[in-house]
């Protein structure tokens, strides 16, 4: 078969003109655009994904939690086949974090209502508040969908300005009486950009997503004593500050030793009194430590104790602070060998990798078999205006999957368990 | 013969009184006083020094950049045996950085006097602007004497208020016809409090110092790549935040090992963004480095060059600025000798010891045999309101240095050359 064939067609200039359409709501004059959840900027997005659902034959719905959705009925009764991903953004955004997943997604649906009814439902959905930005905690339509949250806690939130969710929701006109597990889905594919260097410096086509790394955060605290830099003898010195870089410049090298997939990173560092003629008395930092092996992050976690004993055994106070977790997810790995298989086909290079950052898809994969697809980032660049991925690595991550739900839909289990 | 024998009697309870006066010019609530150079308080504080000088009998001068002199002629012509120190503070200061060396000069200027006409002319100092917090560079005073700088180009230095020296010596009254170079000195005495932990730690009642360390300052950038903290692999890092606590925890750990008596110090270090889950893409920091060795301050430059073409070979680009530099400066070994079998003499512990800090007698070393005597300070706290130096320390320290330039004006030369 040849590639076309062996997939469904993509309307690929329509997919990159909603693209940029999208990502001329809330954009300003420097190339960016902010759209923070449940903002008006927000209601107008949704306004027009939901425009584009109706116009490709689907049943758009929204849930308690805002969550919007396009229904495509199919021949058997059950749960859908979905993706998608969400519409909110970070400040100062690029235009494909996201939205990608949602416009490609409303593109495969069309492209399936246009085949012929499918065996199975097939849904999009636009998850509320990905980007945590406005409300804590990130992920919130989809953390409320695999009941990581309860529902009234998280209408309950309360952004910075005082705002609640659930008011909010009123207010631009997507509070939904649906509940959250109305379209729990019988698999769940999300397509999204990479967000990291990998594909891009690889030239690879598409990345197969086995896991997304856990994360462990760390806020430590070292105490020493301030002394004159020229007086004090290095022997009767409590430097705070190279004891807190001695540790963390260890921990960044035992990470980069290790090699992939594990990553440490310090990014934030404070000394005090932070004069060039004062020993530092006291140094903040914090740790950010990843690896989609609990295993291995519980392993980076430990030596950062036992890095911290040691300190406290040189005499310095050390207080120390996990700050945020989450354990690693892994996706269904026969969802993944049906992306790999797909992408073969399509004659896409393709590598089984790992996602850095946290997405939808995460929290769906807790109540139903799910993967996610990445395209290549330019440079890794995200959360950024310059955010850029090739119209024509758009294109095939669109043809991937189609690809993969028009298997997913065709009543056959493809060896994925429940489905 | 007893230790009080052997030398002069010096007036402790006046030494300590006049000491809590002077301390009391420019006090704030909180223990602290501030003085800085050529201000109101600097003034008030010279008259009260001025009247003190006269009581004991001196002849009293100022120069051309405000030094001021306490003259006590001596029965043969010639330049005079010299002591002193400066009563200018930072903010918030002690009471005891400068004023000790001043007060207990007069002291034993007084002593001398009752003793009868010397042999050799004794002159107390206080020198302008010593601690630099108000005009750039310090050490201003006893640097236009030692000329290191023209006398012009110190009287038209500004302040960050726009203040001139020139105008705010005319101002307080205190601009001197006397050329800077009127008196200097057969040979140079300053007693001073150590500023740092090394005697209070040791136990030891007084420090014969023979040496004021050199130091470098610099100041380094090191630009790296900001990047997500989660998708970003260590390998395709440039983590300019590793780099730098990397070196800085190394050229600390280097100083350590190689031990007393080199100091290094990374007293400030920031980081761009410096956010938790961005990998820095920009780090600053300083390196304070001391020795009173100049060929191992050298040595400690070279490797930090060293280390800093590493990181450029690891792709950084890396700015490193040199903004202070101050050779070694080694005191009279005959001079220390002197001082040090003094102490013998007085039963008064002592250990040979350098100064990590600046002085006036390192401007003074380049003109005449120059040495210094230090006690104590408790917990070799300084700048700062806590600083203290036991009374009994204080009046042995006078003690010393009443002993040595009784030993000074008698018309030997004790093996100091020149004198």
């Amino acid at each position: 078969v040849t590639r076309r064939e062996a997939g469904l067609r993509i309307d690929a200039p329509r997919l990159l003109a909603r693209l940029a359409q999208l990502g001329a709501v809330g954009a300003d004059a420097h190339g960016g655009r902010t759209r923070l959840a449940l903002s008006a900027e927000d209601q107008a997005a949704r306004d027009l994904v939901a425009s584009w659902l109706r116009e490709a034959g689907a049943d758009v719905r929204v849930d308690a939690i805002g969550n919007l959705y396009g229904v495509l009925d199919g021949a058997q009764a059950g749960p859908p086949i979905m993706t998608g991903s969400h519409i909110d953004t970070v400040r100062r955004a690029g235009a494909y974090d996201g939205c990608y997943g949602v416009v490609a997604g409303i593109e495969v649906l069309d492209a399936l209502r246009r085949r012929g009814r499918p065996r199975r439902a097939v849904a999009v959905a636009a998850f509320t508040n990905e980007e945590g930005v406005r409300f804590a905690p990130d992920l919130l339509g989809s953390r409320v969908v695999a009941g990581h949250i309860p529902l009234e806690e998280a209408l309950a939130l309360e952004a910075d300005d005082g705002a609640r969710v659930g008011d909010e929701l009123r207010r631009i006109g997507y509070a939904g009486t649906l509940a959250p597990t109305a379209f729990l889905p019988a698999a769940f594919v999300e397509l999204h950009i990479e967000q990291g260097p990998v594909l891009d410096a690889e030239g690879v086509a598409v990345g197969v997503v086995e896991a997304v790394q856990g994360h462990a955060w760390w806020r430590i605290a070292i105490e020493g004593t301030a002394n004159h830099a020229g007086t004090t003898p290095m022997t009767l010195r409590r430097d705070a500050g190279a004891a807190a870089m001695g540790l963390a410049g260890r921990l960044v090298e035992r990470a980069r030793a290790d090699g992939v997939p594990q990553v440490a990173t310090v990014g934030t560092l404070s000394l005090e009194p932070n004069a060039i003629n004062v020993v530092p008395g006291r140094a903040v930092f914090t740790v950010d430590l990843r690896d989609p092996r609990d295993a291995m992050l519980e392993r980076a976690e430990a030596l950062l104790q036992e890095g911290l004993r040691d300190v406290e055994r040189q005499g310095f106070r050390v207080a120390a602070e996990r700050i945020s977790h989450h354990a690693a997810v892994t996706f269904d790995p026969a969802l993944c060998a049906l992306i790999e298989s797909g992408a073969r086909e399509l004659q896409l290079s393709s590598r089984r990798m790992n996602s850095g950052a946290s997405h939808d898809a995460q929290m769906l994969a807790a109540r139903c078999p799910t993967a996610m697809i990445f395209v290549p980032s330019l440079r890794g660049i995200s959360h950024n205006p310059k955010e850029h991925t090739e119209p024509a690595a758009l294109a095939q991550g669109a043809e991937l999957l189609a690809h993969t739900l028009l298997r997913l839909v065709d009543g056959g289990s493809h060896g994925i368990a429940g489905l």
